[in-house]
């Protein structure tokens, strides 16, 4: 996914999250210092410190005051990334050796806890106590999210609502409350922050199905990993679960993907029946729904232009433009 | 180490911590409900809330309102446990299995994030930016002293200052901490918040030297785990940074402590080298003397009976007893 040109009416401030990411890692450990730095520069969309700067831009063109808070966000992103990545064992994300595989497990965890105390820090400065309950809640609510993943490996018969249930807590709440917090700390009226929080839910919900989808059709190069990852993995997808229900081959299916043993030799089998059910459609079908419920909260916002770019990265993400 | 009646001024408040640690842990995942309620019911000597409460009775009879700052920092040093079991790939902890060993490395992780996160959840409501702005700062001092701690075994080069620094960051901080938080949420004048730190930080330190003698000298059933566990990971504590340095079997000693392999299997023996130093000698000596310093704080802080507790802890946890 590119389309970075979506974020122009805050580029000069996405910058600044650049630079301010790598500046927090402030630490007289070399080895601290460069693993989490090789996080930091492994890039990533920076998805959440932009609905961060484009919600706060909603209510006032400056928006320096949101930007330890977008900084605060992508950090507690990366470190739930740099915690799954020894959990899944990863050696590449985004096409990139990822922490676990150059400096071990060990550091890795350490990594994943030194940059959320340091996101904590960030949040601290805006001495708000509902910013700081929100992101305590939501850093729990993201490990409960994780914990049903885990569970729900090679699980086939598990249904489109604990699919949803699960991205939610792994997707869709940070999205959320990045929008929610850019909107709370910019003096937003209370209608406009709810407003805010169902759209970056809606959206976060589209986005996570879309990139579900995109493990299934996207070319490695695109993708930074093998298609099929999640496959190999027994992660199970909305076009898999589709697919378990209605294609032809649903029972064979359900055979592979219950065995760990099936999802690791056969997953491009695996990935060629899923294509072959309708389940990649119906997946972007529930995206786009997903998307439309989004767009309808934009509604509710102030009628000013970053409205119109939060509109067209809504129809970017869910796929829309494919 | 026993003595908990030590605690007598303040046991009934660490029934209500003991309480309140149980029903932080309120959510709908049964797995994370039964992993976290392990960790907690595997117990521990909750010294960091005890700490927290005596700091806050020095300035004032009623300390309900530093219960749920006791109960955060508990959470804090539990998510520090977890995760170093799952490093330390530990079965047992305190005689106990550990959480790593019963669910597994994915549910430890998730556990600890949980566990983190919710403290944060009880720090917030405070709503104190400098209480907030010390727990994050300390969050991440602690994790730079285990990537520290991790990148100090087998180096049987460590001196006595890297020792020291090694234990600050991975013990007495948070004890520094959670007297001088006690303090603070309590109104204590300045300079009795400073001397609690001190009397801490001193403390915390005396009473990691202790703790590492323990895995020479005391027994299976008083540590939970066997004597010797810290040489069997090439962990190097002072008695075996002394018997390196006078030991007459210091050339050998070297030769065990920098192999993985030797330190594995041939614990016994190097933990009878050690013994037959000066090495647990100049330990406990050491120890004494930070709980010298302690002691020296507590002259600046308010004549209440609660400070003659913190005396007798001090004189017991420095292994003045002995």
């Amino acid at each position: 996914m590119t389309g970075l040109d979506l974020f122009d009416p805050i580029s000069n401030e996405l910058n600044l999250v650049e630079t301010g990411l790598l500046a927090s890692i402030d630490t007289d450990l070399p080895v601290l210092e460069q693993a989490a730095s090789h996080l930091i520069k492994a890039g990533g969309k920076r998805l959440r410190p932009a609905f961060v700067l484009l919600s706060a831009k909603l209510f006032g063109d400056d928006v320096q005051h949101a930007i330890p808070l977008a900084i605060s966000l992508e950090l507690i992103h990366m470190a739930s990334l740099v915690h799954d990545d020894v959990i899944d064992n990863s050696e590449l994300r985004r096409g990139k050796p990822t922490v676990m595989s150059q400096w071990g497990n060990r550091l890795s965890i350490y990594t994943g806890n030194y940059v959320l105390a340091k996101s904590l820090a960030l949040i601290a400065e805006y001495q708000r106590r509902d910013v700081i309950g929100i992101m305590a809640d939501t850093s729990m609510s993201i490990c409960e999210g994780e914990i049903k993943q885990m569970r729900s490996c090679y699980d086939v018969s598990q249904g489109l609502k604990d699919y949803l249930r699960r991205i939610e807590r792994k997707t869709a709440l940070l999205i959320a409350v990045s929008c929610q917090l850019g909107a709370m700390i910019s003096q937003a009226a209370d209608e406009h922050v709810q407003a805010l929080k169902r759209f970056g839910y809606y959206l976060g919900m589209a986005f996570q199905i879309t990139d579900d989808i995109l493990d299934f059709v996207a070319d490695e190069e695109i993708l930074g990993k093998p298609v099929g990852s999640d496959i190999r993995q027994g992660v199970i997808t909305l076009p898999a679960i589709y697919a378990l229900r209605c294609s032809q081959h649903a029972d064979r299916l359900a055979g592979l993907l219950s065995s760990p043993r099936a999802c690791a030799d056969h997953a491009e089998d695996i990935v060629a029946m899923i294509n072959d059910s309708d389940g990649i459609d119906y997946a972007y079908y529930a995206s786009n729904r997903f998307a439309e419920r989004a767009l309808r909260q934009l509604d509710l916002l102030p009628d000013v232009a970053v409205r119109e770019s939060l509109h067209r990265i809504t129809d970017f993400i869910s796929g829309r433009e494919y």
